[in-house]
């Protein structure tokens, strides 16, 4: 039995999300029977990041079990050939038997877009989340260093979600102005709650949008309370862009 | 009867290009009909670029005439409401009558996106085409001046297109990476024959695949033979960018 990590990438629109779902096509499902296809061999393939319905993965890593005698640096080529071209494996190498795609996780990276315009723009808006053109970037920018150490994240989380530790640790929260119109969300943590990422996002966009104040946001996760936080933005402005391991 | 002059952005992959067709949804009969279902009008509208099936439009420009008394300025605003996701007009303004959207068009800007890897990249493949990685961008980069001016681009149509003249001036063209891998081939010109942005690319990206020497370019616009020239790369990857007038 060999242990097999793989880097994958996909877009989520056509998806349930990653894990695999009684009702709905899920990445996890399409790559098992890829596998089963070309190696002949049922697998379980385990995913270091639980994405949602629509949520794209630039970086996602997922790992397997195979008795299979195949060179595992050219062992993604196969698993492509069985593969719809919105899911593509990008490296594929053989790891240590207590490699665990999720617990071995360090650090998880994910972006989220949105653009700024008063009409929706279709070339963007397909990917991205449309917002007001009263958002002011200065604003919202402010807001992100509140976000950043180890806090108790229960008022970022999905309500009705059972976890019971909330605390998380965010190393790093940035948002850059990518294009006259674009941004980008960049946060990296060690790990994130049901929706988490889609909160911080509506929270930080809110105060752009002066519907919230900066200052705010030590009293919002302070609370605990879920309706004191910002909106859960939409799934397609999201992005897993990494998973790093020690 | 008032002109009014339209900048429309749209998606391209679900339409079978801007003008009407017996066959498919054009982009042109969707925006006709959702004038029709705001002014209650039946109206014409001319687009600048004739762009093909699968063709994408950041700027495009059209006009069209209407008795309907609106505040040309705010018309956008309306004609959006009855307009599908993947197509909205960014602006609307009155125009005088001796405006033609595309024979007032002095320069018209395409860009032409490609990416280089060895696989498919899902979040990229689907609005660029993918190159293989022995794709070299210095020589590539060196093709282009040989494009730039008046020149007969014959060799650069589509074979069996019935046009008297196929003299063009190219103002610019420029190659620029935009990532580790993704590319942009950015174009102006007064005028563009059939196809002939995607297959100026394709010659282009046969230059950095080493298929053809950069100073072959010149002998094969003399030639006026497109089989000389590269092949037309896949319409996803071509965007109408602007049009500009006096």
């Amino acid at each position: 039995m060999r242990k097999i990590k793989l880097v994958v990438q996909y877009v989520g629109t056509n998806y349930c999300g990653w894990q695999k779902q009684k009702n709905g096509k899920s990445v996890q499902e399409v790559i098992e029977k890829a596998i089963l296809k070309v190696l002949g061999e049922p697998c379980q393939v385990f995913g270091a990041g639980r994405t949602d319905a629509g949520v794209h993965a630039e970086g996602q890593v997922a790992h397997f079990e195979t008795i299979a005698n195949i060179y595992p640096p050219k062992l993604y080529h196969l698993i492509n050939t069985a593969l719809p071209d919105d899911i593509r494996i990008l490296n594929s190498e053989e790891v240590s038997s207590d490699f665990h795609s999720r617990f071995s996780a360090k650090k998880k990276t994910y972006e989220y877009k949105f653009y700024v315009s008063d009409t929706i723009l279709p070339l963007l808006e397909q990917t991205q989340t449309r917002v007001g053109y009263e958002f002011c970037y200065k604003k919202a920018k402010k807001a992100c260093k509140f976000f950043v150490g180890t806090h108790n994240f229960s008022a970022f989380c999905a309500s009705g979600t059972k976890v019971k530790d909330t605390t998380r640790t965010i190393y790093s929260l940035k948002l850059n102005k990518v294009s006259e119109k674009e941004y980008s969300l960049m946060v990296c943590g060690n790990g994130f709650l049901y929706n988490m990422v889609r909160i911080l996002a509506g929270t930080i966009i809110e105060v752009g949008l002066n519907k919230k104040e900066a200052s705010d946001i030590k009293n919002i996760i302070k609370s605990g309370k879920r309706e004191l936080a910002g909106k859960t933005m939409p799934a397609k402005g999201l992005t897993l862009k990494k998973i790093e391991y020690e």
